[in-house]
């Protein structure tokens, strides 16, 4: 036993992986060996979530295969559509109302009595928390705008069918395309605090259910998964305030000395992130199809002034949230559903991660540096 | 960053702490300097969380204040108990009745905008879950068994009252005064796998109904939470069969070479867990109070079978969970709430933890060793 305090556990290794490699001086993201541009170019989400649950990518039979049983595991029972009304009534935040949809499906599960320790049963648990997250979140964002939810359609692809139940229209090619690009960047990235924490939770060898809803729960945390709906609002109180982003940025680091820009730098990246890289370019895209570039330039715009101060050499670059919100604003995703996204994104990740920990099982139980006393006299209440 | 893989951060401290100690070769427990034989004794629950949460047991002003608060809060609204009563017709298992139902309880949270940095409010919201488990627990009992709900009761103690609302009837003192040693003695017990999983969730500043969620579905799992109900059911089985214990286990332990006596040997105590040796005279006590002794007896057969075999001085000794499945019984608690029972005195040290590392946050991240390929060719998938 080391007496070093591991705060953070940072650098600290907890786990063999061969899920995702990340080389943060190269700005290089790899899921099972596969970079992640051409993963993000030529694979579905799908083909992504079968390479990092079976760690080879899928034939052309097993990809169909594994398309059928998504697309036919995405509806849910009308108990657990009656509990997303609720939390919708009741103002729900919604990475709480995903936590608690998550832990309900559990109920709905065929196999909810399998043992953690029959992997394959696991799996399948894990397909179908995948499959349904799209639908309860969906029904979700409806539901508070007073609209009923859109019923899965099982001849979409897991990214359209999920921006069809929220608007109610089969989104274009681009958009498409893009969404689904989204989800792969996000599907994985090491044993991020998220994925650590469903980790934790399979160590005990508790179900999958009851890791993914901690991975949610984790998620949900602003120093964690809120980045990206930082971004946006930071872009959207500029525009409005009608003010040049780049003067706005720099008025707000003199005034307030712990501003900072959200989704600059990262933990594990000295350069740019990879994936930010790839959603720069769909951002660009996106705002030459449409015709206003507006949110595409205010991001490039403040960017620009990083590198012209010199913070981007020094790891203070754009991260994934960086450029993933004007994205997702673009394709008319609500901004308080960005985190949600991420988790129907990263699911993939967490149970991958999980149920790799659990084939060669050990429990994760760490140890505190006791700071208090050890033997005081207990003193009867008239005496304290 | 050191190489070395620490699976299961067995030994790795990973916080500052002065909730609780445990001294594992001298058989001690400490919370907040207070030995918990004392505490057990002489402090009630509340008075025990009030320590943990504060670091200081209370005045009696204090304390009188502090059960109100909790004694206020123990009603749920409808929405909450539909819930409730949609998972017991569901027919879910009891852990992830609770998973689902903590994270639930957000909703009608009503400081659930609060930040998590603002920590006063965090405790006020872990007040509230703490008082509103028991009244969720009893609740999914009783619709399970076709009863309604017993409303909570304010002029209870928070033991009394459970199992008044699980049973209907008021306990006799007896019964009070054993559940609550019960709940005091499983109020902590530094970073256990739910514990830490609280304090990962919390380390992304996601707020507590996250960090407990997550704490649930840690606890869930049966290298965790689940050994008191085993060792229940493995008595139950050998009074079933009309077998001698001692006989029954040599016998097992013969037959089948994985196979363990639950509630046996612990990772961190090299010598009998403190919290057993209480537990096993109120098992005693029980016994002889009710005329039947049959399940301490039982117990005490095996594990005077291990002294025996000198495997108690090699560790092998009985852990909290030894002792505490035969008083839950004999409490007439259904086997299968003996885990729930777990978490609605755990969720003390999960706030206590959660709190206490938010305070001095850093965001938890380790590492994995990267087993797997890097440089792969991305294959179209006619050339897979």
């Amino acid at each position: 036993m080391s007496d070093e305090l591991k705060k953070g556990l940072e650098g600290v290794l907890v786990a063999e992986s061969s899920l995702s490699f990340i080389d943060g001086d190269a700005g290089k993201l790899v899921y099972r060996g596969y970079d992640i541009e051409d993963l993000a170019r030529e694979a579905t989400f799908e083909e992504v979530v079968y390479l990092l649950w079976n760690g080879e990518l899928p034939t052309r039979e097993e990809l169909s295969a594994f398309n059928e049983s998504m697309a036919a595991e995405r509806p849910v029972d009308d108990a657990v559509l009656d509990t997303v009304a609720a939390l919708a009534e009741a103002d729900e935040e919604p990475m709480a109302a995903l936590r608690t949809l998550v832990s309900y499906l559990s109920a709905e599960d065929p196999e909810a009595d399998a043992d953690a320790t029959d992997l394959d049963a696991s799996t399948r648990k894990g397909r179908r928390i995948t499959a349904k997250i799209p639908t309860v979140l969906a029904a979700f964002d409806r539901f508070r705008r007073g609209e009923d939810p859109v019923a899965p359609r099982d001849d979409l692809g897991h990214a359209a069918n999920f921006l069809y139940m929220l608007t109610g229209e089969e989104p274009d090619a681009v958009a498409e395309e893009t969404f689904d690009m989204a989800l792969t960047l996000h599907a994985d990235h090491g044993l991020n605090a998220s994925t650590f924490t469903a980790m934790v939770i399979g160590s005990t060898m508790a179900d999958v259910y009851s890791a993914v809803t901690g991975g949610v729960g984790a998620l949900s945390g602003p120093l964690h998964g809120g980045a990206n709906q930082d971004v946006m609002e930071l872009l959207l109180e500029i525009d409005e305030a009608g003010e040049d982003p780049v003067e706005y940025v720099k008025r707000a680091r003199e005034e307030r000395e712990d501003w900072r820009v959200p989704g600059m730098g990262h933990r594990v990246y000295s350069v740019k992130d990879p994936r930010a890289v790839i959603l720069e370019a769909k951002s660009e895209e996106l705002g030459a199809a449409s015709g206003d570039a507006k949110w595409y330039d205010m991001a490039d715009a403040i960017e620009s002034f990083f590198a012209d101060q010199g913070l981007v050499e020094k790891g203070i670059a754009p991260n994934v949230d960086f450029y993933s919100g004007t994205v997702y604003y673009q394709l008319g995703i609500p901004v308080d559903m960005f985190t949600p996204i991420f988790a129907m994104s990263r699911v993939g990740g967490w149970l991958g991660h999980t149920l790799e920990y659990q084939a060669e099982n050990r429990l994760i139980r760490p140890r505190a540096r006791y700071t208090g006393e050890k033997d005081l006299d207990f003193p009867s209440i008239d005496e304290r």
